[in-house]
C-alpha cells in the first residue's frame, strides 16, 4: 500500500520501515516535529498516493511522464520542431516559458502571450497538454488560459501572493523546490496550495544551491525517496537545472527514473547553442532521443515496481 | 572507448561531448582551470578507465563491487555474523572499522588492532577481501598488515602526512571525499596519491554537507558521472553516509547502480537498534538481502551499459 | 572620495586598492565579469556613494540609521508602546509587518490594512518615517499609501513582478538579500530597480542559509564592505533574522556598526515572549534601550571615519 | 562574572539572558543537547573565562592579541622583515608556517624545518612568541620544540591522532575550526583535547565555505558571541582566510573587535604580490601598519567593556 519506490515496502516483512516513527530523539525528529502542522500534505496511513492529472496525462499514476521542451519559447519554429521531436521521442508533455524569470534586467524576459500561444498551438499539433510558468498573481489567469499545468519557479516558492492566486484557478500546479529550501519548506508551500483549495500539486527536485562549482546546482536526489515517504504527491525531477551541463542529463535522468521519481522535466532546444536562455543545459533533438532510447529499459523496471505496489488515488475532486 | 556512463559516449555520432573543451568561458572554466595542474588523475584522451584489485576483486572493471559490513567491528560473533550474511547475499568485500575517527572524546572510538584482527578473520572465512580505515599515518602500516584496501575517512581527505604514508604502502586506496571538498578538491587529493607512488585510488562519494535537516548529508550523486568524465579511477558510493538513514539506503542504491557507480560501501549491522555507532543508518541483515536482490535488474543493465564500452585497463604496475 | 569603511580609504597613501582591478586571474575574476553588465548598480570612479531620503531620514549619509520594532503589527498598544520606546532609545524610524510572509498557511498572517493603519498612527505620533513589506505587486499600491520606505523581504528579492511594480512607485525600497543569494544577485536586484526607474535602494545583510543549527542563519557581514567596493547604495544589517536568537542581537550590531553599515533593522517588541512571531529573536524594549546606549562609543567613531571622508551625494532626483 | 562581550552581561538586570535555558522546544535544542556531553569546554555557571599563555603572552586576559606574519616562511630575510615590522605596528605574536597544508601536490609546501628555526629566530629577535602549524602526530614534537602556540589548521580540525599527540605536548593549542564544522563541533575537538590532559586552547574562528563567490570563504563572526555564551575558551578571529581578499581585512578586523574576539590572525608579507602562497590575503607592511593605527579606538572601548566585567582565571595549571 506504500510507496513502491521508498524503502518502506521493499519487502514488507523485512522493510517494516517507519520513516517518521522510527526516527532516534535527536535534530531530525525536531525537523519532523515541524512537519506536525502539515495536515493534508502528509502521507495518510494507508499510504495512499496521488495522481495529477494534467488534461489526457496522469501524474503520480502508473506512467512515467516525461515533460520536455524548450527553456523559452523563442519562436514558432523553434517549438514546433521541438514539439514534434519530443513527441516522437516519447515525451508526454511539452514546456515552454513564455514570462522568464531573469534576476538580470538585461537578459530575455521572454515573449510573454506570444509565447503562450506558440507553446499551445505546438501542444496542440502534437497531442501535448503544455507546460508553463506563472511568475507573479497577475499572470496567473492569463497563463492558466494557455497552459495546462502551471509552474512555479524555483524563485517563486515561496511567493505567498502567487500561490494564493494558484489555489483559485483551476489547473493543477508544478511546485519547483527554492534554491534553499528545505523539504520541510516545500512540503509547507504545497501544503498552503492543499489547504486553500488546490489539491492537484506535483512537486519538482531542480537542485539545491552548495558550494560546488562545476555544476550550476547539486541535485538532492534522495529528496524524492524522502518525499515519498512524507507526502502523497507525485515527485519529478528537473536533470537539466540540477546540472547546468548537458553531458550530465542523461546520467541523472536514468538515476531519476531509479530512485523512484514520478517523471523528468527536461530542457530540449533544436539548437542549444544559439539559445536564448539556458543552452549550456539543454539538450539537443537527437541528444533528447538519444536519452529516452537508453531510458527505456530503467522505464520498464520502474513500472515493474510499481505493478508490485497498490493502486493510487486521483486528488480529491474540486 | 570513453566511459560507458558518462554522457561523452550515450551514443558516439550524437553524443559528441567534451565535456571540458565545451565549457563556456564563464566561472565554470575558472573551475576547470584549476584541474589542469592534475596530471595524472585527468582523463587521457584515449577515455581508458584504471581499474584497481583489492585482492581477487576489481573495481573499476566488468563488474560491479559491493562492500558491506558493519561501521565499527564490535565483536567477533558481530563481525562473522556480517560477513556470511553480506558474503551470501552478493556482497564482495567486507568493510569494518578497527580505529573509529569520532569527533566527541566521549564517543566508542573502535577496538583498535583486535577489531583489525577479527576483521581479517571474517573476511578470510568468507572469502572476501577486507577494508579498513587508516586514521593517521602512524596507524598505515599497521592497517596495511590486515586490510587489503586502506579507507580514508571524509574527515581525512585532506591529511597530508597520511596521504604521504599512503604513498609508501602498497595497498590500494579508497579515497572519501570529504563533507566540503568540491569535486576538484577530491581531485587533487588524489593526485597526491598517484604523484607520489600509489595508483591505486578508488573514490568515494559519500554526502556533502547542506543546509538540510532531514538526512544527515546531501548525495551529490551527479559526482559519479563529472567525475568520470575527469578522472579514469574508479568511483563508489556511499549510501548510507549519504542519507544516515536507512529506509532511504536502498533507494539511492539504485541511483547509483543506474548513474554509473562502480561500486557502494553499505553499512550492514546485525542488530542496527544495538549498535555501538551509526545504527540509524546501517541496514539489517535481512534488509541488505532484500536491497541485494532488488538490485539485481539494476546490475543486468549496469553490465549491459558496459559490455558496450571498451576494455579498460589496470592501474599501473607498481 | 571612496568608501570610508572599505578598504579602499583606510588610508589613500598606503591603501590604494581597487577592489576590482586587483583580482587575480581566477575563479573569482569570472563572478566579477558577471558584475560588468550591471551598470547602473556599479560603483563610480568617483567613489560617490548614494543617500536615500525616506521622509526625514536619510540613509546612506552622515548619521547611522536605526530602524525598530515589532515582526509583524498586532495591536494598537503594541505598536504605539513600542514606538515611542524605540524613538526615546534613538531609533529613527519605525518598522512592522503588516502582511506577513509564512510558509506555512497555519502561521499568523499579520493583520494586513489594519496593521499598515497602526503602523503609520504609531510613525506618525512620534515622528518616525515608517518602514514595512510589500509581499505582491497588487500590495505595492497599499503599502506605499501608508509606508515611508516599501520593503522586499528575503522570500521576494527575485520577484520580478513584485520589482517591477515597486519601480512605478514613488517610494524608496529596502531590498533584503535573499536567504542564498549571491552578493552578485542582490545587485541584480538592485539593477533591475534602478534600470527601471527606481534610483531609491537601501540593501539589506539578513544573513544567509547554511549548515549551522544553533542560529538562525549565518550573518555574511563581510557583504557590508565587499558592496561598498562594489556599489555607490547604502547597505544595513538586520541582526535580528541573521541570529534568530535575541542574546547575539546586540553583539552582532556592534559589529555591523564597525564594520561601516548605513544603519540596522531590529526586531523589538513589548513582551517578546508572547509575540505572534520572531519572539525568539525580537529584543524587548528595554534591551533595546540598553543596546542603543552601549551601542553609542561605537556610533561616535562610526561618525568620525565618516567625516575623514568625502561629501555623499543624493540618488538621483525622480 | 559573564562574558563582557556577550549580550550575557550587557546589563544584568535587563539582559538576564541564559543562552541555553532560553531556548525555544526545538530544532536548536536538540543542537544544544549534543552539548550536553561536553562537560569541560562548556562554561560554568560562574561564567569565568580562561586565560591561555603563550610564552608572555595572555590570551582571553585583558590585552586583545593581535598575531602576525607571513602565511609561509620563505627566507630569513623575508621573516625577520616581517617580524620587525609587525612588533613595531602592536603585533604580539609571530605567525608562519614551516610546514604547509597544501591539496595540491604541486603547491609550495613550506621550508619545513628550516622555516621553524628561522621563524623561532624571528620571534626571539623581536620578543615574539611563535605559533606554527603542526599538521601531523609526527610533527608535533618538532613543531613544539620551535613554536610556543601550535595551530591545529582547519583541515586537521578532526584529525584524532594530531589531536592525541597535541595531549601529550606541554604547548597550548590554537584550534582552526573546520571549513564545515559546526560550532558544536568545534567544541567537540576542544573538549578532547581538555578531556586529554592539554587545557590551554585558543579558538579560532577562519571563515566556512558557502555558495559566495566573491570571498574566498563566509566569515561566520557571530561564532564568536555565540562561543563565548557556551565556553570560557578564548576565541580569535582571522580575516584573512575569511576573506581571502586584503581590502576586506581591516574592515573585517575592526569588527572582530566590536563584537568581543580575543585577538587577530593576520596574514603580513613584505611583499604579497610575489608571497609563494596565500598572497591575495596579505597585508603588506604598510597596509597592517596602517589598520593597526587603525584599530586602536576600538581597542580601547574593547578594553572599557572587559574592564567592567569580572576578573579572568588562567587555565588550570598542568
Amino acid at each position: 500500500m506504500a510507496y513502491p519506490f521508498s524503502g518502506a515496502r521493499l519487502d514488507p516483512e523485512e522493510f517494516a520501515f517507519d520513516a517518521i516513527d522510527s526516527l532516534e530523539p535527536d535534530a531530525e525528529k525536531a525537523a519532523y516535529d515541524s512537519l506536525t502542522s502539515l495536515k493534508l500534505v502528509r502521507k495518510r496511513a494507508t499510504g495512499e498516493r496521488t495522481t495529477v492529472r494534467v488534461k489526457n496525462v496522469e501524474i503520480g499514476a502508473d506512467r512515467f511522464v516525461v515533460i520536455a521542451g524548450p527553456c523559452a519559447v523563442e519562436s514558432e519554429r523553434q517549438v514546433m520542431e521541438t514539439a514534434e521531436a519530443v513527441a516522437r521521442a516519447g515525451a508526454r508533455a511539452l514546456r515552454g516559458g513564455g514570462f522568464k524569470p531573469r534576476t538580470s534586467p538585461y537578459a530575455f524576459q521572454g515573449l510573454g502571450l506570444e509565447g503562450l500561444k506558440l507553446l499551445r498551438k505546438a501542444g496542440d499539433a502534437f497531442g501535448l497538454p503544455v507546460v508553463s510558468e506563472a511568475m507573479s498573481d497577475t499572470q496567473v489567469e492569463l497563463v492558466a488560459e494557455y497552459a495546462d499545468l502551471i509552474q512555479v519557479g524555483t524563485r517563486s516558492m515561496e511567493n505567498a501572493a502567487l500561490l494564493a492566486a494558484l489555489c483559485r484557478c483551476r489547473r493543477p500546479i508544478l511546485l519547483k523546490r527554492a534554491m534553499v529550501a528545505s523539504v520541510e519548506e516545500l512540503l509547507e508551500a504545497a501544503e498552503y496550495l492543499l489547504a486553500n483549495g488546490n489539491p492537484n500539486v506535483v512537486l519538482c527536485e531542480r537542485g539545491i544551491r552548495t558550494f560546488g562549482k562545476l555544476t550550476r546546482n547539486t541535485c538532492d536526489i534522495v529528496a524524492v525517496p524522502l518525499l515519498h515517504q512524507l507526502t502523497p504527491l507525485p515527485v519529478i525531477v528537473d536533470p537539466s537545472h540540477s546540472t547546468g551541463r548537458r553531458s550530465l542529463v542523461p546520467s541523472l535522468a536514468r538515476a531519476a527514473v531509479a530512485i523512484g521519481a514520478d517523471g523528468l522535466l527536461v530542457e530540449v532546444h533544436p539548437s542549444p547553442e544559439t539559445a536564448l536562455s539556458d543552452g549550456a543545459q539543454s539538450l539537443s533533438i537527437p541528444q533528447f532521443g538519444c536519452m529516452m532510447r537508453r531510458l527505456d529499459p530503467y522505464l520498464r523496471l520502474w513500472a515493474e515496481e510499481l505493478a508490485e505496489s497498490d493502486p493510487v488515488v486521483p486528488a480529491a475532486p474540486r
